[in-house]
């Protein structure tokens, strides 16, 4: 069975990781069970044959992979025989601005709202690496860094407008059914879910209602997860 | 033959819009020759016929049918033997974030350092309207809008950071060739280079590569037109 180290917070349970979850469906959507070791930032050394440092990492027989738009790929040529998810080669090739605009704008929007949040769902051994390396990353405290969250909520509902235009007329990225690009962005989304309470969408915005159904996918695999909103 | 309503400037070879700029380049795509036919924003009762009073305006027969990407869609169903703008039912449906990016990300941030300079290519008959009606919707001058552009070209050129990501290891934001997302990115360029000098884009930036490759598509289609930069 493949294996997926999987960034896991004080109880093995609490899965968070935005990059993890991208896998999670990726793996889902090609009906491909796993199993998911939960994994702390701290445990490097677990996933050391990986070569790198960070999760996620899928062990498919003695293949260890890691980045999660690697392993996407991977699963896609590896088992062509399961549902695509790109939907052929210009799919494929499309679906890396999504990459890009999740990592280098939805992400560390997201953060500058919730990641004091993140701070306490971790392992008590994660924390004070946590607190470090995000506080070097943003150069100020992670309390300083959400203390206004409130104030940048609208900038960040704004900056969602390419979700909305995307979703006029179909009801996922992809059309009529999900495919990884869908998985990318919502990666995110349930990232927040899963450590914070904090209200990042309104109820009438059509990005909710896509995450409604983004939650509901593969029997309710990312609704099921232990989260901190509903 | 199928005809262009496209927004000229003073002359009417200085073709601007972003959008018609889409459409020529699905055109070109398509290797469907078209007669461009120069309007101007004040032009309106000349596309009543489309029911609204924007451009593009594409007239194929007895058809007249309005935006960008309405006419795309329209091509790729009428012509569906000719190239594909999309790569399939996935690629389609993934291409209309890069419009939601363009839109409401890419072009506004692009307005906001080179309006101004639009003003200068009009016809003398549009200013005052373009004036007006753009001053209305940043609620500034349109020299107060640009009067620290310089200060905000770095902040600018951070914001194209998905495309440096959906760029690496691919020449096209389609993959290996262009497809409409790249037209419908490339457009807003292209507005620009037409209308102002101002470098939106450092030579070593793969951005900056990408264009030029867009610029050299269809025997320099989009390079041979009167422009105000290189």
């Amino acid at each position: 069975m493949l294996k997926l180290f999987d960034l896991a917070g004080a109880d093995d349970e609490r899965r968070f990781s935005p990059y993890c979850w991208r896998v999670r469906l990726a793996l889902a959507h090609k009906h491909l069970p796993v199993e998911t070791i939960p994994w702390r930032f701290t445990e490097k050394d677990r996933i050391a044959a990986s070569g790198q440092e960070r999760v996620p990492v899928l062990v498919d027989g003695d293949k260890w992979i890691a980045d999660s738009w690697t392993i996407a790929n991977y699963l896609e040529d590896a088992y062509p025989d399961r549902p695509s998810l790109f939907g052929g080669g210009a799919g494929r090739a499309l679906s890396r601005f999504y990459v890009g605009w999740a990592d280098t704008v939805l992400q560390p929007a997201m953060a500058r709202l919730i990641v004091r949040d993140v701070l306490d769902r971790l392992h008590a051994k994660d924390r004070a690496y946590f607190r470090q390396s995000r506080e070097e990353r943003f150069g100020r405290t992670l309390e300083e860094v959400v203390a206004d969250r409130d104030k940048k909520l609208p900038a960040f509902r704004a900056a969602l407008s390419p979700l909305r235009v995307a979703l006029q007329g179909q009801p996922f990225l992809a059309g009529a059914a999900p495919l990884q690009a869908d998985y990318i962005v919502f990666g995110s989304f349930q990232w927040a879910r899963a450590t914070s309470a904090f209200e990042l969408l309104a109820k009438d915005d059509s990005v909710h209602a896509w995450r409604e159904r983004m939650l509901d996918l593969y029997d309710g695999l990312a609704r099921k997860a232990p989260a901190e909103a509903a």
